[in-house]
């Protein structure tokens, strides 16, 4: 399977679909977020049970979180993405109460490959356009 | 000359040293904005007069504005890049008056190429950062 497919059905399985089992079928064991600014895991490596906390932490704020793939490019190593995330935040972020709200925006990531395995991402999203779609700023 | 060397250059000369001279090389006579946050021409096809009135109106915000680029990825039509902008906001942007603020943010661009020039672009940035930085949030 070439690695864009192979991306796309883990964001599609795993994010959209929530399926925590299929977690091992993509990730490798150790993933590495190299850039995700603002997220508390950027810089660290995760292992499977870390990864899995992640998606729990990212679904807990925005249980209906949902990724549109707009493009992808992808070579023997890597697979970048332009995506539409869209989710209503129905959960805690951070200390700040659920707003209730609704949020959609642009964002990029380019995934990393090992071993025929996710082994980590970077990853820039517009944080601005969400900030004021929850009225944060 | 490969797509990625190729806009490596374009950047660097473009970009980083303001060569304008330098734009018919690199760049479509047609070029697309596809995406791009709160950029004035966003969805809009640029002629290069207007690629280079859009490079005059980044130069004249923040006049040492450069791009240091990350990490690439590309394949025959397309090259996507993280790159780390800094610049100086010497002048105004939009309505507001220079702050002489420095900035540093993270983004990444997906080029589009054409007949081998970039014929447009998709591009996302933490506009938030930026905000802070210049003190409107």
């Amino acid at each position: 399977m070439n690695k864009e497919t192979f991306l796309r059905n883990f964001m599609e399985e795993v994010w959209n679909k929530k399926n925590f089992e299929e977690v091992e079928r993509y990730v490798h064991e150790e993933y590495k977020i190299h850039l995700d600014n603002a997220d508390p895991w950027e810089g660290k490596i995760l292992s499977l049970p870390e990864f899995k906390e992640r998606l729990k932490f990212s679904f807990g704020s925005f249980p209906d979180i949902h990724f549109e793939i707009t493009s992808a490019i992808h070579d023997d190593n890597q697979v970048a993405i332009t995506w539409i995330m869209t989710g209503t935040n129905l959960g805690k972020i951070g200390d700040f109460p659920p707003t209730n709200r609704k949020i959609k925006t642009n964002g990029m990531t380019i995934y990393h490959f090992y071993n025929n395995k996710i082994a980590g991402h970077s990853q820039v999203f517009d944080r601005l356009t969400i900030m004021k779609q929850l009225g944060f700023v």
